[in-house]
């Protein structure tokens, strides 16, 4: 009975995430899919990317949180458009909620979406939003064991960025342990070292993420 | 059908702990829940509260995650019972794996049971195990906008350890302001600066800790 619930659930997902993308693709919007634990820096990597695209694309983005506009109103201040979701205590995005904060935006006029999915390991990668793109950003202090402890996640990134390298000295973090770890459970995916507050390594991604949108 | 089918699962989840609970008062064992992000250092705090706590009370752990048991080695290596609970997939504890992961446990030797639960700032705290306290783990790299993002969790917490402030010189992050953002929140709540790397304020959280054990 439980399982037969969770499997409607997942299947009606599916199913308003494939509306969301044949919406996605008449109005030519490519989207991103920002996953993370609490803290790890999805609002950061946002600002920085929304920075460096500036005059080269138009960019719009979702930010979903339990609770609270305060990272919407730190994107807004970039001036582009931006809407907020408050999930009122869902640990994930889902199709439906990404279809109505949807009618939100002027969807025409954006090119690049970025969506932030709520801060959490775990049931965003089960829920799909009707994304081009998975991205998943780990941070240096959560600790190089992560992939082992959530391999889902790690499984189903396109791009992992691991942020707060400027910390480095100051923790135990093994980047290339982590890195092959990461290859470990998924081969294709590519590996960002990126530091939000130093800038450091945050072109080498938007150069690759501008050549995704550019396909 | 789908609100009937979480108040369900709410209300069998509750029934569990309770039961869990009688066990553990039939036992005498006081049970902490032990809640936080992914990497924020619970199993560094389990290991520095075994250390401090060794030779007064008798410790026994319960590890919660994905996948891997990385972590019930970790713990294991003190000496203490353990219990490993993957939970492949879920994102939280609930009270029926915590019933299953105490037949596996000596609980007429244990008089202090540490639950770590999933990584995970929301659905943790909506699941009852049966415990005594519930404390929370808010790192400093997490930043300090926290509490509004995940405000349940803060309101459930009896004690949140603010952890990792060895840190605190590289990063943008207010004690002051979390504090008071926490105790706007949670008024009764206990909230401890301490770092399991150095030690600072551990011994204070732990003679606190004791003080709720002896009751």
């Amino acid at each position: 009975m439980e399982i037969k619930v969770v499997k409607d659930i997942m299947d009606a997902n599916d199913q308003i995430a494939q509306k969301n993308r044949q919406l996605f693709d008449s109005n030519q919007v490519f989207v991103v899919n920002v996953m993370a634990s609490p803290g790890a820096g999805k609002t950061s990597l946002i600002l920085e990317t929304i920075k460096r695209l500036k005059g080269k694309v138009k960019v719009g983005v979702v930010e979903g949180d339990i609770s609270s506009s305060l990272d919407a109103e730190a994107i807004g201040k970039e001036g582009v458009p931006v809407v907020q979701i408050n999930t009122g205590g869902e640990c994930h995005l889902d199709a439906n909620m990404t279809s109505t904060a949807l009618g939100s935006l002027p969807l025409g006029d954006i090119e690049l979406l970025l969506i932030e999915n709520v801060g959490n390991l775990v049931c965003p990668a089960e829920f799909k939003l009707g994304e081009d793109m998975r991205i998943l950003i780990a941070s240096t202090p959560e600790g190089d064991d992560k992939p082992f402890k959530y391999p889902l996640m790690f499984h189903e990134a396109d791009a992992v960025l691991i942020n707060k390298i400027d910390l480095l000295p100051y923790l135990k973090f093994d980047v290339d342990a982590f890195s092959k770890a990461i290859k470990g459970i998924n081969q294709k995916v590519k590996v960002f070292p990126i530091s939000c507050t130093t800038g450091e390594g945050v072109d080498r991604w938007v150069d690759w993420l501008w050549g995704q949108v550019r396909g």
